[in-house]
């Protein structure tokens, strides 16, 4: 985690400062299920809580650290040092319990925390790209394949389309949350030996979580590689908008532009920049969330019961990419409500190919309304087009008009009516509507 | 794709003569919707499928090829030699699209009758897996945490375990079976401007996909990397599997055993060698499928509305991925099938360690029954386990009955029936319960 | 492997009936070393080549994959087939070896038969770059950063740039060459108790090899791993020049365009388009050479002295990744080699912006000469340059000439004498010296 | 980073206070060379360093991120904190320079000072390596492909082994530390026109940097790429003898121990346990090492001359991978150096499948001098073997002395002479004198 990437609720969820407050309430909540399973004495849980509030309501994590460096097990440490204070109730702190059963559920508890984050991140997000996808509803540009101009659409539908990908990225965040917000509380490999189901149900609805089906002490990693996939594919859609920005910004094209502020400075060496920075860096964050993937992925596969191999990879990769992702949709979603839209730059480059990018349409009417056959009519509309690349000529329509191929079979008026851009912004209405 | 690791079913949905077969499809079922939108004469469709009857009902794959070295665009070199084949009937054809609608809904299509097979193999396998683990569900075992005995379970268990791991990946695997079968014609640029949106919604139904809401040309990639990605992680749950009968059948342990058949040879070296090969094979495709998730994700950031940077990497990992997911799938279920189990190798490593898997229960009585804290009864049955491990005592039992810390709070009576197979296994009809 | 991205040359060296010859010579080489150290009878070597020679001198590759199915193990099935044809002259061959002696060092063979290949490719790719950027050494264009314009710079150098680059990677696979081309007949676990180092000395001899240091059966996979990476990075390097080209060819930018031949048709919708797909697909093929190396790195950590898992991974990427990294720097040099530069274009682009690029050198001559202080000459500059980019003007000399700011301290002759090309390229000689 | 995973030394490295006191000597020794060429006044580099002094000689780290607020440019606002220290002595302070050309040459002088420190910690394993393998050079113990007993071998050649691996490695780190230590100071789009190639001499030799052929205002990414890889690599080598260490401690197995402090606990459950933590722990952090090559080869493709992309990946996998492999690396070190080995597990392992681990030199004799054919002879050991898979049987020895097809060929005293471990250790000297 590095701070430049991160906000502060974020942070908040993956503080050492919550992870053990969310490790006591295992414990307490454990603690009540065993007193109702007359295990535990009755109010032991009570008077803990009471001990730990009047112990100053939270935990020392420096003298936590100490004990670890004797115990070398950070769950044992904070035991330890629960037990220092809240004496002998301890004692049937954890009973049947082990780490894992802890650890896991905190780490389902502090995903589920973040994905509610994330998910009001992808609702703020969705917001601005439909406010500004209906601002941009019917603003002419060119589309675009390979970098080359094709035919004409409109930034509305950019940005409906970025709309519906974010639209399945919610719908997937939402949908992998409840993949992850799991407890389980089964003790040494899983049997419940030792520690009764019940006791899994209890903190579970304490925790809102939902109970892990079956669990070998820890809960199978596939549930939060599943999580990791899901954060890689909404970070590839943010380098997806991002690239995006920063064609349409460079200095050829210019027809948006990230929001330069006052006293804000392109380049040390050259005063006339301004740059896509933010997109840029974007583009940057994707990659990293992208490439948490795959060690979720090789943490799949256990050694038996359980190994700890996942632990270090999760205790960067569960933080970071949670992080990272909120930073990163936050930024987006503050660089598309301040973006600039320079819709008669747009107007410019479509006209740069002199009309090339009507060529479909005098294909098409060739084969519909001159009979004549698809190979054919491509020829003679390619011919024409490439005397325009080759700077032969810089009026499509103009070139058209002398070509007897054409002319022939159709009328000047017609040809004429084929350049038109309503043509294409015609279905702009039925798009939004699927979309919105 | 390589032979040795593919099935024939599989291997034919992502081949050349599938993949012109729906093209064909695509291309008629747009006609018949243009005819119907009276663009298109009516019965051109119908007579393009006689005149392809006529000439054989296959398409000839070197000639198109053929006319593919000068086009340099397989779409066209389809429709070429389509041409050739039904003459003037051909005019309509492709009308108004572009090559990625036939490309992309195709590729649709491929993948979602991959889907189809790869959903029956997980059902196959989730058979095997359930019919093993009620022949094993109270067949003792010692479950190992880090490699190192922990406490009794039984192989039912982890086999159950496995069964609700790939029970998620079912529910994946068809969830994103519809994310990926979705149709698009679109267009140009997806805006329709060329092709009526009732072309799309004709062939959407007749190919029984679902309609994409809005496509840029392309039917966007955060889909398909969704697909991969859920491939990824059911291909690291076969790892999953595959590393647990790997460890099972090592020669200190032996509770498994793939099963090895008359004239196998384990090595060309030693006559002696029975090796778990199709489980460590099982790793390496594991290995396989999981690197087709990263480039899958850089798939999805476009420049613009299309670039076809995509389509080299989904020539490859598209079949791919599906073919030997098919094959890996198939083999472990095989593997699970005629795996050869030793429930008498299971005890006999279960008491290798003299009793010491019991050792929590102890530090639980005394904890419960004794009112000694955690932290004492810990230190008590820790020194005392410690003696077995540096073999200064080889029964944990004898030896706890000597030390007088315990014998001062709990009977001898009351420390051998600590030692009880059966307090390990009273809930594995609760689990079984909820994962079955 | 895919046919459409390969090329002949290399498949062959991938092809099975290339394997089963390389694994003859090895088993040869290694009888006729076994010969010399008087284990097996002289002449049995000479023996079997005359046997092979009068059964066709080639191996039935259908037969062996007959004998494959019994044996279930690839090597066994060879020396099968091997001693059908020789008979009883077959007693010595692969006496004291394991299957991996043979595999692997084949595989070594290989690779390095590819990396020869790979040179090649690299050093016609280098011919071509170093005589284009010759040819463009003071071809003006602007250089661009984030995408911006920033300062005038030459597509000479832009070529001498990737020369460099190009230089490091056929350094690097020089280099890796020799950690591949290694052999290893060590016998079981690598002892040597059953085969003498000399046999493994005579072997690498004869396939002018190098020796394995010691080898646990296997050479390790760190080499691999170690040339899998490698071609990575030369992949990742020609996306490099692939995105750059694909950048100047875009229709707003248009500085270079790949070859388009007569016939070619660039979309199958739109007659007019010229798209850059060499460039877009050589970016996908990257994207899969990369992923390969992953699975690599996986495949180093093994089981004890050796597991197979690696084995399934490399029969797919070690081809893979040599076949399409053949193709891809064929296919680029190709592309350098008749790719259509624009030299007027590039010096319409440069204008564009009005002279911004001149922004820096006017900044430094007022640090310089007129000795004002870095943040206020800034402030300056930037100042007029934000009415440029807010089209409050389009000549930014002539704007410069209005602020009193800078003419109380440079003279307009000076400030005019600024905006210098030559001040740009004065030090492209010295950079060609040091690249070329 | 994370702290639990981290070293003072290195992460010393990686501060905020080592970048700044670096991009000052950048800055301070650019100038000189600029007073040098007459650019800059004389004893202006010196006078900054004594007001530098003055105000204390250390950067606000606070005061730099406050000004960055504004700027939005990390290098600006540190220049401007400069000025704010030294007065107009600042105006000659990165003239003609871009951020890239510190902000590049820092990292690189960080990777190099990183890269000394790796270097250390690969020679210090490299001597634990050495000393425990040939404490253990006739240390005899089983040799085991596929998880199964194969032949003897000694746990002097397993390290032996790993020593040849990491020898590689130290090489290769040496050799990537070449490629990554090197001085860029070439100005805007890297063309020089602002800044003298002189000055990036005069820079690189005070920094002991080798100087960039080209740069295209960055340092090409190709460099570093490499260095990751070859980071990514050595990972999985750490992973590769911790996979070791886990598999040899395994219960059943039992042949080496991770040290286990006083004081220390296994698990909070039970407390017999002691797990080979650190050797999974090192397998997670090998997991990390190597994703982080994936964004790495993604940074090399460039938008043109620069784009920024590339800079968060570096923030987070620059120290982050560095950081962790030093912890790595001295965690390995220490683990072997302290590891428990249990010669007479590893005899009582060995024992275990009654002599069938010399079954390939009964085949061998079958073949010398017994003239059976090889596929004969296997049959008859493979028989034999067998039986002892099956239990019908349990001394390999003896059962063979029951079989006429053996016992017609070869006497029982000859036959029990093939039983002979030294047989199997006789190499052993000569592989040693070949690694060490």
């Amino acid at each position: 985690m590095i701070l430049r990437y991160s906000r502060k609720e974020m942070t908040q969820i993956w503080s050492q400062e919550n992870k053990y407050q969310i490790w006591f309430d295992i414990e307490i909540y454990a603690l009540e299920a065993l007193e109702e399973l007359k295990i535990a004495p009755l109010k032991t849980a009570q008077r803990i809580r009471e001990n730990f509030l009047k112990a100053g309501g939270k935990f020392d994590v420096n003298r936590i650290d100490e004990i670890e460096k004797t115990t070398k097990h950070d769950v044992i440490a904070f035991l330890t040092h629960l037990a220092e204070i809240t004496g002998e109730n301890s004692r049937f702190i954890h009973y049947g319990m082990t780490s894992s059963d802890v650890l896991d559920t905190c780490l389902s508890y502090q995903l589920n925390q973040s994905c509610d984050l994330l998910i009001t991140d992808l609702e703020n997000l969705l917001k601005v790209l439909k406010a500004r996808a209906f601002e941009h509803k019917y603003t002419i540009c060119v589309g675009r394949s390979h970098g080359i101009h094709a035919e004409p659409t409109t930034f509305g539908l950019k940005l409906a389309r970025f709309y519906a990908e974010f639209s399945r990225n919610l719908k997937r965040l939402k949908e992998v949350k409840k993949e992850i917000a799991v407890c389980a509380i089964s003790g040494a490999v899983g049997t419940h030996a030792n520690v009764n189901p019940k006791v899994q149900e209890y903190v579970a609805k304490k925790l809102q979580l939902s109970e892990e089906t079956t669990s070998s002490q820890i809960i199978p990693r596939d549930r939060h590689a599943m999580f990791f996939a899901v954060l890689g594919i909404i970070a590839s859609s943010i380098e997806n908008i991002a690239v995006e920005i920063r064609h349409l910004q460079r200095s050829e094209v210019l027809e948006v532009e990230e929001f330069f502020s006052t006293g804000q400075k392109g380049s040390s060496a050259m005063p006339h920049k301004r740059n896509p920075v933010l997109s840029e860096n974007l583009t940057g964050l994707a990659r990293m969330i992208r490439s948490y993937v795959n060690p979720a992925m090789e943490n799949i596969a256990l050694w038996h019961e359980r190994d700890i191999s996942h632990s270090a990879v999760e205790r960067m990769i569960a933080p970071d990419s949670c992080i990272i992702l909120d930073f990163a949709l936050a930024r987006l979603t503050n660089l598309l409500e301040n973006l600039l839209v320079y819709p008669q730059n747009m107007q410019k480059n479509l006209d740069k190919l002199g009309g090339l990018v009507f060529s479909q349409r005098v294909l098409l009417t060739l084969i519909e309304e001159a009979e004549v056959s698809r190979e054919e009519a491509y020829k003679i509309v390619q011919e024409n087009a490439m005397k325009i690349w080759h700077n032969q000529a810089n009026n499509f329509l103009e070139l058209l008009k002398t070509d007897p191929r054409l002319t022939n079979k159709i009328s000047n008026k017609k040809l004429s009516e084929l350049f038109d851009l309503s043509y294409h912004t015609k279905h702009v209405d039925d798009i939004f509507n699927k979309v919105f």
